[in-house]
């Protein structure tokens, strides 16, 4: 019996990219909105502002512990909406296969997006597939972008950081860089690592009930936690001071970044949050976060501060004050 | 000098990523929307139902007469949302490009991106770039998904053709699928060839405005006015009995498809559009269509009938009849 693999065919348009839908995409994302498969889905679209965030998922390899690229592609566009204080209701799914992918790869794949959408409460309302020849592609890319409704006089965004502010993060910092690393470079680890994949919006909801005043929500993926607080330092026109020790950093992880020379404050999360939050909502929104499955590490990590805006400060450990820039020369490729 | 090209640094997260931001995508796509730079965009959303469409665009070549695939990602999705009867207002944008890939060839394909988004009067508001190495992509793939509003009362879709209406197209058949075959075949042609790559939300408008009972609007991009019919024919459970004279195919598209072998009915088109009609605004959306500058040759070419459901057939010219199916077995990869 011949394998059963993707086919240019199956991205031309005509019958085999019908089957292949059907079959694959379907079966396993269906709902009344994605069903008709016409040129767009026609979606109600509930009173208030929309929040829209885009990602192209190239995770190389495509399955680690802890997730795949399929969760990944719901977990990080589901994340970055529910960053402004949105609700994410609608997720749409762009795919560029590669000529010979095993079709029970692309299954066990998108099974695994049609479970993760389903625990983050979104629904796939359109899709694309396009397929390109052998080395034209590696394998798998996901495209989701995402659509959420922000409640009436809800803001939340990276330049409401003010000085005063307490910063925090929901959990341990660098597992999902650290996984990815690890298994590309062929190591076989005692170490029980594993991706922190996994949708917030669930903790985000809870946090801004409990919490209304939140300034800034981030999930600090590609460059980590330190490229996504300068970010937020540079935006808002502020400067950060971290206590180093406050830092939550898994043993595991911190075993593998010292054996491979990598900073887990430069690596990617794919399941934590940055507060900034004003001092009197920093520890309810601590009990909030520690209160949450995804939350149980979480920790006041430091401080707004006024000037030199832009700048972040880390107290380190051993007593000493140094910058904490952004990432920079260190190419971590394809970790997302 | 070192030849400017894309390093795998570009897609870190880090701060070569933010300078290409802000070098290649913020210069030219920016506006007050996609400046902030945040997560997720936050974006009014008018009154009124959202028509979502997602494509991702890998064409090959890059550049071809007519366009290329920076303004098709553009023009691709802004049709889809409009066949729904929206008003396209927000593009999102994901980039894929190869380590190596000249600086300069994605500077020129988002500086046509950015001149077609304001030529159909939508909005980049959020962007993704990944970098991934070199033979693991082929140069650049880009995501578009575009969101539009819908109307109070208006009603458009392919589960709405009903036997009685005619079957509208707004110009000549083939004209981008048979540019993108001529070039990748290397033929040094003397067809004056041009892709048809348009947005048609400014015709489609003033259909809608002038033909307020239109049916069915649908794009013939992959897979051709035969496929996208049988699809429209298969949704509403109707047949379709076209007349092959009436179709209009341009002198030099005819003459390539006799050379390669290719049928123009079965090749992408990405400015020409489907109308299906009650008979009594046919001949009104004929003229408006002539009217437009991308209707000149707007023509009707048959009817729907009631059986059998999701059949298409085909008055040839030269007086038989035959089936035109679905696109089947012939791979035209990567034509947009």
């Amino acid at each position: 019996m011949a394998k059963d693999t993707i086919l240019l065919d199956h991205g031309a348009g005509g019958r085999a990219s019908h089957q292949l839908v059907q079959r694959v995409f379907a079966r396993r994302l269906g709902n009344e909105l994605l069903d008709p498969l016409d040129d767009a889905a026609v979606l109600a679209a509930p009173a208030g502002r929309l929040s829209v965030s885009t990602d192209t998922f190239v995770v190389d390899p495509l399955f680690f512990p802890g997730g795949d690229i399929g969760s990944l592609a719901v977990h990080g566009t589901v994340n970055d909406v529910a960053m402004r204080g949105a609700r994410p209701l609608y997720l749409t799914a762009g795919f560029v296969l590669e000529e010979g992918l095993d079709v029970a790869v692309l299954e066990r794949v998108v099974a695994s997006m049609a479970a993760a959408a389903k625990a983050c409460g979104v629904r796939v309302v359109a899709g694309d597939t396009k397929v390109v020849g052998r080395g034209q592609a590696d394998k798998v890319f996901i495209n989701t972008t995402g659509i959420g409704v922000i409640p009436e006089g809800r803001e939340v965004g990276a330049h409401l950081a003010a000085p005063g502010d307490k910063v925090l993060v929901s959990g341990t910092m660098g597992d999902h860089g650290v996984t990815i690393m690890a298994l590309r470079g062929g190591l076989n680890l005692e170490a029980n690592l594993q991706s922190d994949s996994a949708g917030l919006q669930g903790m985000i909801s809870e946090l801004l009930e409990a919490c209304p005043n939140i300034h800034t929500l981030r999930d600090p993926t590609r460059g980590g936690l330190a490229t996504t607080l300068n970010e937020i330092a540079a935006t808002a026109g502020v400067s950060m001071e971290l206590d180093e020790e406050a830092i939550p950093v898994g043993e595991g992880v911190r075993g593998v970044c010292e054996l491979l020379g990598l900073d887990p404050l430069y690596l990617a999360n794919e399941g934590k949050l940055i507060v900034v939050a004003p001092p009197q909502e920093a520890e309810p929104a601590l009990e909030v976060m520690r209160a949450h499955a995804l939350g149980a590490q979480a920790a006041i990590i430091g401080a707004v501060g006024e000037s030199p805006a832009g700048r972040v400060w880390l107290q380190t450990a051993v007593g000493g004050r140094r910058i904490l820039d952004m990432l920079a020369g260190e190419a971590l490729p394809r970790i997302c």
